[in-house]
Order: C-alpha cells, then sequence, then structure tokens
C-alpha cells in the first residue's frame, strides 16, 4: 500500500465478481429493477417494494421537457459541431445546476425551513408557511420551485403526489409544499408548485440528502438529452441556428397506454 | 414562423401538458417503469413485458464497475477540485468513448460482419467466425469486446446471455458472439466476451442502432458516476492524488437478495 | 518506481523549479510573450522573432466571431443556467470539433493532397487544384476552409496572407490555397477562402501536425468564450431564451488604434 | 425584432468586418500581441505598454505546472478513452475550480479584506495583517495562496513581483500580500506566497474582477493541457492507468535563453 492508498464504500471489483454495495452484480440482474438499483447504488440499501413503484414514477416524471430547456439545447448545440455523443450529451449534463434543476433541492431547503418553523415553534404547518413566505417577502427574496414558465397546473406534480398517497409516502416536506400553495393562493397570486419543487417535496421525506437531489434529476434526464443529441446528430444539418422557441413537434399523435 | 423554424419527434410540450413520443407523461408516470420510459424515448415505442425484464437486466448490468474505469478517475477528479456534482458527472460522461464503453458498438460492427459474412457465403456461423477472425489476425486488427484486464470470465456476460435466453432474445449476433469465442478458443488463446461485448450483440439483436449503443452504457452508468462523485465530494480531502490502482473496498460485505 | 510509472516530455516539476521544455518558468517569464510560450510548450522550441511575430497575428484572427458561433451560444446556455466559469467555458471548447474551427484541419488535408498531387505528378499548383476540385466535385465532396455563411471576402483571410508575405513564410500550402480560390472563380462559382481555411495554409506551412491545428484555434477563443460567458453571467437573466441569430451589439463603436 | 432580442458588448460583426471592442480585428492583427488582444477582450480596452510587459510575464507565469495538477490529469484520463482533443481540453477547464487555481480570488480576496482593515482602522498594513490573521486563526479558517505542496519558494512568485516592480504595478494587495508574508513568519510558521496568491494580488491590483481571475488562470493554463493531451493521444496506450505521482521527465534538459 502506497502513501496514497484509498478506500471507496460503492463497489468491489474482484477478478470475476463485482459486487455493488456488497451485493453481486449478476444477482442483482434480474432480481433488482434498474430503479432498484439506482437507489441501491446511490442510497446503500435496496428499497422495498412500495418505494420501488414511487421510484419508478420519480424517475420517469423528469424523462423529458421538450427541447427549451437549456441542458437539450447546450447538448444540441455541441452536437450540431460534429462532437461525439458522450461530450454532446456531457453538455446538457453540465447545465444542471442552481437553475436548471437546482430548484429541486432549492424548494426542498425552503420546504425544511419551514417544517422547522412548525416543529420548533409549536406552530401548524399553515401558520408557519405564512410566516416564512412573509419573511422572504420581506427579504424580497424568491421561493424555488414554484410558479412555472408553461405550465399553470403542471400534471407532473398532481401525479407524483397522487403516487406518494397510494404508495403511503405522504411526509412533512409534501404537507410543507401544500401549506406554501395555500399561502400563496391566501396572498392573491397563484403560484402553484412545479415538478422540481414537488421532487424537493418528495425526496426530503425520502431522506435523500440535498445535494444529491441534482443528481436524481440527472439520472432521469439523461435518456432524454440523448433521445435530443441522436435526433440532432441523424436528423439535422450541421452548425444549424438552433431557435430556442420557434420549433414544433411532429412525433407520434397523442395516444394512451 | 421564422426562418429557423424547426420539427423535433421526441417530445410535445404544450400548457399543462407533456408528451413523450405521444404518452403523457402523467399518464406514464405509475403505468411504466423507468426501464420501459427510457426505451420509449430513445427507440420510439413501449417495450412488452419481456423486453422489459430484458432491459432491466441490461441497465443493471453496467451500473458501475468500481473505482478504476476513467469515467470514474475522471469524474473524481474533477469533483476533487471543488467542482459542482453536474460538472463533474459530465467529465465522466465525457470519458465514455471507443476505447471504454465503445466496445459495445465495436464489438457489435465485427460481430455484423460475420452474421453477414454467414448469410451472404451460405456458411455456418462457425465457419464465418473463422474466416473473419482469420482476416482480422492477417491485418492484426483486434476485435472489440473479447478479453477483460480483470475478468477472465465475466460473470455479468453469463447472467445476460442467460437472461436472453429466458426472455425469448437470443438473435444472430448473440450466436455470432458465441462463436468468436469458440474460434479463438480453437485457435489456443481464450478471448472470453466481456459484459461490452455482449452488450454489442444483445443491443445489436434488439435493433438498436450502433451510434446509439454508447448511449444505454452512459444511461446505465450515470448512477454509478454519481455515487462515486457524491463520495468524493463527502468524504474525501479536496485535491488529494487519486491513485487509479492502489484503493480498497470498505462497503458492505458481500451479501445477498 | 511501480508498474505504472510513466514519462512526459512536457514540463519538468521539482522543489522551487518547474522547466517548461527544459526552459526555467521564471526564466521565460520576462524573456518570452505568452504567444512565444505558446508555441515552445505545443511545438517544443522558442519561436524566431518573425515566427513570433506571425504568431501574434495568428491568435488575435481568431480570438473572437460574436455570439452565434455555437461555441459561444453552448457557453452562454450552460451559465445561464448557474454553472460555474469553468464549466461553462469547457462547454465552449467542447464545441470545437469538425464542424466548427475543424475546417482548418480538414482544409490543409485538401490542401495537402494539393500539393502532393502538384509534386507527384509535376503538374503547376493551378492545374493540380484544376483536377483535384474536379475529384471533389465528381464525388460530391465539399472542400472545407472555402466560404463563409456572412463574410464575402473574409477580413482575416487577406491580413493573414499579408503578414505571411511580410515576414516570410508564404509556403506551398498558403500557395495551393490560393490555387484553389483561382480554380473555384474559373468553374463560375466564387468561394473565397475563410479565416479557418486560411489557418489550416498557414499552420500547415509552420509544421503544425493536423491533430492540434484545432488545438491553436482552441488557445485563440478560450479569450473570447471567456468574455461572452462573463457577460452572461453578470448582466443578463438566469434561463433566459438564447436567441442564436436576433441580437445586437452595443459596445464602444468603431475605433482605431 | 422578437421577443427574445438581445445585446452583446464583445464583439460586432457584420458582412466582411469583425470588431472586437470596437477595433477591426484585421487592424488588432499585427497592431496587437495576442496578450494585448486576450486584455482587451475581457477588460474592454488595449493595455499600454507597460501593462503589456506585465501580461506577458503574467500568461506566461502558470502555462503549465507538469502533469500532476487535476487538470491536467483530468484531461489525459479523458483522452485516454479515445474523446476528441477539445473534450479532453474541456475536461482540464473545468478542473479549474476552488481548490486548483480558485486560491487567485480567494486570496485576493483575503488581502483585499485585509487593505480593507488597514484603510478603515487607520492600521499599518503589517497591523492589518496580524490582525486579520489572527481572526482567521480563531475562526479556523485558511487564508488560500499561501503554501505549497511542492515548492517552499516558489520561482514564479518572486519573477512575478520583480516584474510588477519593473512596470510600475506595485499596489495595495500586493504589499498586503508581503505582509501576510511577514505575519505568517512572526508567528513561526513559513507560509510563503504561492504563485496563485500572488496573481491574486496582481490581478487585485489590475482591477480585474475576482469572478474573473479564474479566467486569466484559464487563458494561460490552455496551452498547457493541450501539450499534455497531445502527448497521451500520440504517446501513451490507450486506457492506461495514470499514476498521478509515480511520473518522470524525459523532455529537453535545463536550459536557457
Amino acid at each position: 500500500m502506497s502513501e496514497y492508498h484509498w478506500d471507496t464504500k460503492v463497489t468491489d471489483v474482484e477478478p470475476n465478481k463485482v459486487m455493488v454495495r456488497g451485493y453481486p452484480i449478476d444477482d442483482l440482474m434480474g432480481k433488482a429493477s434498474f430503479a432498484q438499483a439506482i437507489w441501491l447504488i446511490l442510497m446503500g440499501e435496496l428499497p422495498d417494494e412500495n418505494l420501488t413503484k414511487l421510484l419508478e414514477v420519480i424517475f420517469v416524471s423528469s424523462i423529458d421537457h421538450g427541447a427549451s430547456p437549456p441542458s437539450c439545447l447546450a447538448a444540441r448545440t455541441v452536437a450540431s459541431t460534429g462532437a461525439s455523443l458522450s461530450a454532446s450529451v456531457a453538455a446538457g449534463i453540465m447545465s444542471i445546476n442552481r437553475h436548471h434543476g437546482g430548484a429541486i433541492e432549492g424548494c426542498y431547503l425552503a420546504l425544511h425551513e419551514g417544517v422547522e418553523k412548525a416543529n420548533n415553534g409549536g406552530l401548524s404547518f399553515e401558520d408557519a408557511a405564512d410566516a416564512l413566505l412573509a419573511e422572504y417577502k420581506q427579504n424580497k427574496k424568491r421561493v424555488p420551485g414554484f410558479g412555472h414558465r408553461i405550465h399553470k397546473a403542471d400534471p407532473r406534480t398532481a401525479r407524483l403526489f397522487e403516487a406518494c398517497e397510494e404508495y403511503g409516502f405522504v411526509g412533512d416536506h409534501q404537507k410543507m409544499a401544500q401549506a406554501f400553495e395555500t399561502s400563496f393562493e391566501k396572498s392573491g397570486k397563484s403560484l402553484p408548485l412545479n415538478v422540481d419543487g414537488a421532487l424537493g417535496a418528495v425526496l426530503g421525506d425520502l431522506g435523500v440528502p440535498p445535494m444529491m437531489m441534482n443528481g436524481f434529476f440527472m439520472v432521469s434526464r439523461v435518456p432524454g438529452l440523448l433521445a435530443h443529441v441522436y435526433e440532432e446528430m441523424t436528423e439535422m444539418r450541421p452548425m444549424r441556428k438552433i431557435d430556442p422557441a420557434d420549433y414544433g413537434y411532429q412525433g407520434p399523435p397523442e395516444r394512451h397506454i
């Protein structure tokens, strides 16, 4: 062992053996779904049946949001120069930061402040929300995760909370998110929770560390970025000017499972 | 519509509506697993039940391979400088290229050459493999996807082919991969198929375009990269010298589902 | 020395000593200009006085080309998400590929083909150009580095060739570039050499390896990318839609040294 | 003009005209050195003769520091996977952050705090340094930019300050840096200013905005990263294990201008 020896807790690789958080990978292959393996490698333990169902919903929720998010535009722009698939997708990943995806963590932190205010001050969630949002307003601070450029009622938020109810995962941060919404409404401006905010609430209730929350968004969005990059590489003219707003949809018409 | 108007076939976003390849996303959330949604967005259609089972196996197979792959080392190195989560993961993605992950596509192309040789020349797969590998040898070309730095018998390859058999997906490229293995053995050097090669065979049999194959590997590996980056950011000294070989494993001991 | 010991020829670092290609860096600081040090580290030797003058012209020539190149748009898009300065600039660098900047290498390779055709066949440069371009036309191949989306007469090309003449660096590739221009004109379509093509000719005449040519463009463009990223971070609204064409200039009016 | 119209102050591009901060680029080519053009595009005005001399020293100072910095290791690791030149260099750039290069800004901020303490409190620089460093010690805060893993007396620091003296650029931040060094010595531990700290002092005295300081380091280091990436691509085995410490130098022996 040299002076630079170090240890990891993620995966053990020995000849003819790969063990993820202790589980032989060939044992996981077939016994664990991809969503379960993701939770295992990120959080250290396999999820139970109900959590698995919720995770599938969570990862599907952010798989794509069309061509206008900056991650998609950055990935397509890089792809249009003749970059490799991996460099193009990487440019998309690099765009997931404070202002894009980052509302997940930001919203969680505000919700957590609300939950602590309620618990420490013996307040109802509604009163804690009112008090906290008044403070935010006075300090001209925005609450991340509320309002959306396109959606008035984000269909993903409703579905996500419905799933939490169905599988038994309604926790304090989700309740506080709803208290925030009510509080905004009372003050006369409707600022509905968007999917980032909803994910912050749900991931917080699941005990995901704040710093890791954006990572869940990355995992979810990589397939979407890939689909856009592949379309750019195979169907678009190199070096075209990619208009960030003036584009349409020419794929399959609406259909249902 | 400006002169720069363009169209996408991936996702349609309208107020209060997000439709992935035509399916409302809130419909997919709960009805489709993450693996199913990934196949949908990359390939355009939802997979059936058996293909879904195989996809879960495929995505789990490459979720991580410890700290020595260059994608992990690049991601950890960037993370050690104080980079963001997204920039660190992006550096890992950027490392997935011809020599790392790329054997998936490279092996597929060689197998496809073999399949065409057999079909066009009226040869058995064994004879086509022998003839093709003789040509490769004469031209001093290596066949990607065979042999491994660490594993003599890659446990993921066996499990992957077993799953193909179980779910009914054994196709020509997989058969040709086995013909290649036999041919190598006959010529006196054992070069077992590694997981990259096996994925090339299986994805080829599933009709995934070669250029997209590395993308399946990226989707699968992002959670592993995240786990390593998070460990680096939270438990390691900034700017440490990251030895690419002299490291151990201190996570949970071997356990089974 | 471990089994992984390796050697570099770039820079030797010892306690209290840093030597670039053999020269102590504190010796270079003050005795060599930045352009000279760049040539030293990339090509191995310090340039003489005339080459130094030409290098200053070369590096200035590509320092920026406004906001429309994809490298600038990718860098600004990533910056608009709250990414770090380094991740944003990196996204710009990642956009310098075959279709953007890459014409430098591509044009050089075509010019080199022309020079070899002339030398091997005992042809004049004009005849070799005519013959080669006829072949390109027949095979529907474009010659990179000729024509420009905006400029009919790229002011940088003229100035670059003027400098080559002034400092004594007119070589075969530059002459062949002019033969190509003449040949295009004779065939009825005016396709003037752009700055990428001109750089390919000049760097080729200076003996820069083709694979490194794009690197000269990166060195030159990084300051421009930085200026755009800094402007985006300090003066623009996060997550704005960055129109790739509809933008104006509000900096200092035209002025001269 | 669409609703997304925007303006830049960096470069105006019109048919047959490119103007950087107002100067036609073909006017700059030959009249301005690369270092002068860099200052122009980053800071808005051309530097005078003495500042130009200092800038050449500054940009040369950080052009490379061998293979052990994480930016070099990240770039080489990505290059070893078969990535493009641009993706490899980009991975190096992405590694320039708070812990690598970032001491430039961090040191400036601490020095600036010292200068303000002196000015506001009517203290000598020495007394202000003593008081501030005592506070840092009490709060267990490190001062970035002092001490080095390899060098006890960084040769670049001495040369940089010498150049400032020669060209007339000794300012408050540089003086405060020297007051810090004296203060550390008096307290019994020798923590000499490293080149990052020295650059923070000098760039601060030149009026470079703190957020931009790391950008000067990027501009300076890109040629070094390129040299390493090119060496990796052309002389090293793909996917080799890149030891971050056990490497030697086999380039030209020490030589002088």
